[in-house]
């Protein structure tokens, strides 16, 4: 296993040396664009991680590794149209610097590019790779339809929301995992192990994400702290303080859901999010998902040395603070 | 070789059998719909006959053919967002029905299932199936970018014009057949050869389509005569004209084209089509592409008789009037 920043350069270079496509320009040059925007590029590294983790050369996932971060942005392409999001990575988005018909087709583009790289790797079990691949991109589009169906649906159950950012979130980082375990020869069980381990990290690192979002450092995060309350998103946080309210307080917090974007609207919910210890709630339940996670991990037959090395990384985003 | 009618049934019954997905419903009603709203499902319809053609049962090529009819929706799905485009046959478009975002995930999920239906056919030629249908899709998407920078770009060339329907519409004809003949197991050259029929019989049907809506009977097209000359479409009789017009006439036409939408302007075209004859132009560039796809289909190694119903329904295509 090497170091993240080892990965990271070899999936920036592949990402910049990758033949997208040429004529017409309009259409390619959306997503160089796009593809050249940076990130951390989680979901590609942990590709070419786990296909060292199994005894083989992360070399071989590559492409791989590029079908998951190109399939990832072509999904960023077409959230940014439906949010009718300005900026992405403090970038103007490709709807906004181009047009939204550029935008829709980009992205088709990049979800077919996607499939296309997945292709040029070298393994006899490709078709394993596509079913995994397609099954997965499938969920994470039920998972965006599901969040866009909470912002009309009067209440949301825990279980639903989890269910959500497991489709949304969590499912792409275990495929992104088990396709390079797939690359690497790895068994059947060391497989699933993986895919597990990664969703459930993945469950936990949204879970963070929602935590950030209402009580990270702004100047860290690059966003505005108090977005999601803000925005009346039904994140973990305000399921559970609905859940959780007493009738009184019921009646403050749907006064401060039906305000505006105010400064009194994000601290009036917040000052009920410590009142009701909604953050220790939902530190609980990211814990919870991340146990799960060790316990996939434990079952993984590799080397203890490099399934550190995951554990690590896995405890980095789960207290990220940015 | 069956009749068409049985064809059209066969995949009719696969189209209304075929699993899409349950949840969200939000997500798969607008996917069955599209999906039950009909037509001649000419493109599924080849690769079966392919597939027969060359030996084979045709009902092994049903997953594919499958694949390329929920293929040809995703795109019309997204291209009806791109046109604001209010009715698809009759019915209201997926994104007037529903909305922007429902249409786009839609059609996302689309193009997935389709790689997913062509992932379940039967072969040992798969990866050849993907490569194909994985580049025929990129090349749609080309060629709808393309024909979305005619709109604002001064001059397009014949050749351009032909080039852009080649990709918009034409490969996917070639690429239909082709699939059939690959899953019949049909010798390289007869996969090529039944493409290149394929695809020059789509030039002249596009050709055709331009024709139709220049000089076709309203009544049994269901649109509305001089479309295309109203919205300013650069098709190729408009680029013929615009090559061919003298100097008085081009100030006419210059007039014509800065003119609304309105009857005067559709006969002012119509009639400057009529005085350079520029239907007799396109007829010929028609017949052009029609004889490169008998000299194709002249070929194939196939029975003649089989060959002849593929010659008869190019022949319909090509001479259709609605």
């Amino acid at each position: 296993m090497k170091p993240y920043s080892e990965y990271l350069q070899r999936i920036n270079t592949a990402i910049e040396q990758a033949n997208y496509g040429q004529y017409p320009d309009e259409l390619y040059a959306p997503i160089r664009y796009m593809m050249s925007l940076g990130g951390k590029r989680l979901r590609p590294i942990l590709t070419l991680m786990a296909c060292d983790l199994f005894g083989s050369d992360s070399e071989k996932a590559v492409p791989a590794a590029l079908a998951v971060e190109v399939f990832h942005n072509f999904t960023l392409v077409h959230d940014d149209i439906m949010d009718n999001a300005p900026l992405r990575r403090g970038k103007e988005t490709v709807y906004k610097k181009w047009n939204m018909p550029v935008a829709i087709l980009a992205g088709d583009l990049m979800m077919i590019k996607a499939t296309d790289f997945l292709c040029e790797t070298d393994t006899p079990r490709l078709k394993e790779l596509i079913t995994l691949f397609n099954t997965t991109a499938r969920e994470v589009c039920e998972g965006q339809q599901i969040d866009m169906n909470f912002e009309t649906q009067n209440q949301v159950k825990h279980e639903e929301y989890i269910h959500m950012i497991t489709l949304k979130t969590a499912v792409l980082l275990g495929a992104a995992l088990k396709l390079g375990a797939l690359v690497a020869g790895a068994s059947d069980s060391d497989a699933e192990h993986i895919y597990e381990f990664g969703k459930n990290t993945g469950i936990a690192f949204q879970i963070q994400d929602d935590i950030l979002d209402s009580f990270g450092d702004g100047s860290l995060t690059g966003k505005k702290v108090g977005g999601d309350i803000a925005a009346n998103k039904k994140t973990l946080l305000l399921i559970e303080l609905l859940e959780s309210v007493h009738k009184d307080d019921k009646k403050v917090l749907d006064e401060l859901l039906k305000m505006p974007d105010s400064d009194e609207k994000i601290q009036g919910v917040l000052a009920l999010y410590t009142k009701y210890q909604i953050r220790e709630f939902a530190e609980l339940k990211k814990q919870t998902y991340f146990n799960l996670a060790l316990k996939n991990l434990s079952k993984i037959q590799a080397k203890p040395e490099s399934k550190q090395v995951l554990e690590s990384m896995a405890i980095n985003l789960m207290e990220r603070l940015s």
